[in-house]
């Protein structure tokens, strides 16, 4: 029987579940692809860890340049995170002839363009699956089931830290803070969690995503990003009431006008199958111009779940003879024919605090005609409870059609101008 | 640049949609792939077809001699449907040296043990992505990137005929005849209906999702079927109030009891997300034990969409050099170890009809005791609008604790012999 060996960079949470996913499973894929999956080595300094997952001593290397060395070693798998010294580890793998299994988003998403390069020149297979959400399928389905496809629209809540904290704000009505902390605390979410919650990780896994749907490199800086923290429990309840959930998306269209990428929070309409992927499951919602729409959901992270597409990739990868790679000119910058657009078209939800409603109602239509926006839902109550001070504001909002993004800026200036009368709370933008 | 000949075998719907994505997209897949996939000719006999479509006459053939002998064809794309001639054509193809990529369920699953047999001898790619769940990826996923599981459950609503049915039914409250009507008048359901209707067209994609899924051939034949057409508007409004949506769902199970397979129509608890896979949209929801849960979602048939599944296929094919095979023995009957669970365990919705509540709900409670059935729900309600005649009946309700198929039986036998106090309506079973 064909013998594969596998070395393990990094025993943190997911290398410890591909260790024993491939461990617990030997025998399964010695039975069903007639291959003997063996783990060689491991990278991890830490020796307790190493021994609490039952890795004998012998197995536990300190350099890079032990396990490059060792012809044993078939496939390298890279599950340390972070750029360095990841990438130094990678293209020495890949230099010393090693296939690499990797699940470091920030890793690809920056440097596939070298990764790729050094792949290809030393005819070795360089496998993601894991790099975008967990145990899901869709870097797979986007490199082969879809490719007949012109994809026109990617829609995806990729990042779980955050789906848990709007779920929970919204289930629960607790503010961000209260639920950050909760998540903190369970370990939904890192210490310091602004690569989540400013949705950083949402925009390294869009960059990859979007470059495999769209056929062009989608380098993460050209992608337009808003975080959830200043999301409030107030406008996710008025959004419930007008049929829409609140989720942080990663959006991605290609069309007449070019390519747009975005990662902002998001009023998503209630019965849109993404908007019932709740807690800290992830779905991506693909449409092409043969296939239609297409969604894929389950565990966006995890030990198993990602685990689980690592060990996919290892499998194929040692059942297979030939590799593909990105169908696409995979360079640093984007392609310079791609144009990405600012100016995109929303729909948006907009919450006003007025004084005087009858008054500004007609001030600010004003201000919405002129700035060509069309109203298509509004929401003006009155609080009965409350006496009425000077000073007291109540809420007037509003839903638009789709509208250019700088309209609304430039209505938002204009109606904090009307001093003293109204001013925008907050405006957040409209999937429906 | 390569050149990859392909062959059409009929140009019914599917093959008419692959035929236009192939050739809409040709610039694509030349700048993505460097490959020119080009349509070297057509198995029609309807020549005004091939002209509809823009094919030109010199790539009209009208046997499969002219095909297989034809060097150009190096992918034979079999779309016709049903076993023959689609078997002698594709083996022939197969036995020239063509890899094949086809559509057809049927086939597939009666015959893939000598297919494969074929293709592994001659060396040739053998795709079946679109004969399961059209442009949804499941093949794909169960064949690669769930390598590293263990499978321990499929659901799937895999059939978009009667998903639609039933969720006409549903919304609109028509009856089952009304709606197959006008299914057929849309062209949502054939003429002869029974394919569909009665689960025929579910088991055999079932049997192909649940051999890939569970690692063993599971013949068509072994899988436990009913269809819809004894569902009635009552019981599907009874299970709306209770929390659930009705479905016919394909299940496989593998448990510690062995392996279950089944499809029939059942009602499910209104938050899972099969309950919202509407219309003829399909869905599959995987478990396994490192993935957790995964759903694929999408349409399950139509020109387009499963044009694109055999394109992924045919651009798979032209770009890789060494192909894969069932990664199970893939033998005629299912291997000898493979025990299929004739008893297995459900929660069930009950519906009876009774005269006299009071004397026959002391009753019908002793026969689920003797039966060793628990009760988790009951409904009844009077119907106080109409006068009571000595022989009007009221419905009650119940929804079980899991239970085994064979203790309903038993119950239902027992309650229909309380004779003039009640009868047995209808039993569903219930996924929660």
């Amino acid at each position: 029987m064909k013998k594969v060996g596998v070395a393990i960079l990094g025993l943190g949470v997911v290398g410890g579940g591909t260790y024993k996913i491939l461990t617990e499973h030997r025998e399964d894929y010695k039975r069903n692809h007639k291959v003997d999956i063996v783990v060689e080595s491991v990278l991890e300094r830490r020796r307790e860890r190493a021994a609490e997952l039952g890795i004998d001593e012998s197995k536990i290397c300190s350099n890079i340049a032990e396990i490059c060395s060792n012809p044993e070693v078939d496939i390298v798998v890279e599950v340390m995170g972070g750029v360095e010294p990841a990438k130094t580890f990678v293209l020495a793998a890949l230099n010393a002839g090693k296939s690499v299994v990797t699940s470091n988003k920030e890793l690809f998403c920056k440097y596939s363009h070298e990764l790729e390069k050094a792949a290809r020149k030393n005819h070795c297979g360089l496998f993601y699956e894991a790099s975008c959400v967990g145990g899901v399928p869709v870097i797979r389905t986007l490199l082969d089931n879809l490719q007949g496809n012109r994809i026109t629209s990617m829609i995806g809540i990729i990042n779980g830290t955050t789906n848990y904290i709007l779920t929970k704000m919204s289930s629960e009505g607790a503010s961000y803070d209260e639920v950050l902390k909760e998540a903190q605390r369970l370990g939904y979410a890192e210490a310091n969690p602004s690569a989540d919650v400013e949705g950083y990780d949402a925009t390294y896994k869009l960059s990859i995503l979007s470059s495999l749907a769209f056929h062009t490199k989608i380098p993460y800086t050209n992608i337009y990003r808003e975080g959830i923290s200043g999301i409030s429990v107030t406008d996710i309840n008025y959004g419930k009431r007008l049929g829409y959930a609140i989720k942080l998306l990663a959006i991605g269209k290609n069309g007449d006008n070019g390519i747009e990428v975005r990662v902002h929070p998001a009023f998503i309409r209630a019965s849109h199958p993404l908007a019932s992927v709740n807690d800290s499951y992830n779905a991506v919602y693909i449409t092409g111009d043969s296939v239609e729409d297409v969604m894929l959901y389950g565990r966006g992270a995890g030990a198993l779940p990602t685990g689980s597409a690592i060990v996919g990739d290892i499998i194929y990868c040692a059942t297979h003879s030939s590799f593909q790679y990105s169908p696409f000119e995979n360079t640093e910058k984007a392609a310079r024919s791609t144009k990405f657009i600012e100016n995109f078209e929303s729909a948006y939800y907009i919450r006003l605090d007025v004084i005087d409603k009858a008054g500004v109602l007609a001030k600010v239509s004003s201000i919405f005609s002129k700035c060509g926006i069309s109203v298509a839902q509004m929401v003006q109550e009155d609080i009965p409870v409350l006496p009425k001070s000077e000073n007291s504001t109540v809420p007037l909002i509003f839903i638009t059609h789709n509208t250019k993004e700088h309209s609304i800026r430039k209505a938002e200036q204009d109606i904090n101008a009307l001093n003293g009368v109204a001013s925008v709370a907050s405006i957040i933008r409209v999937v429906n």
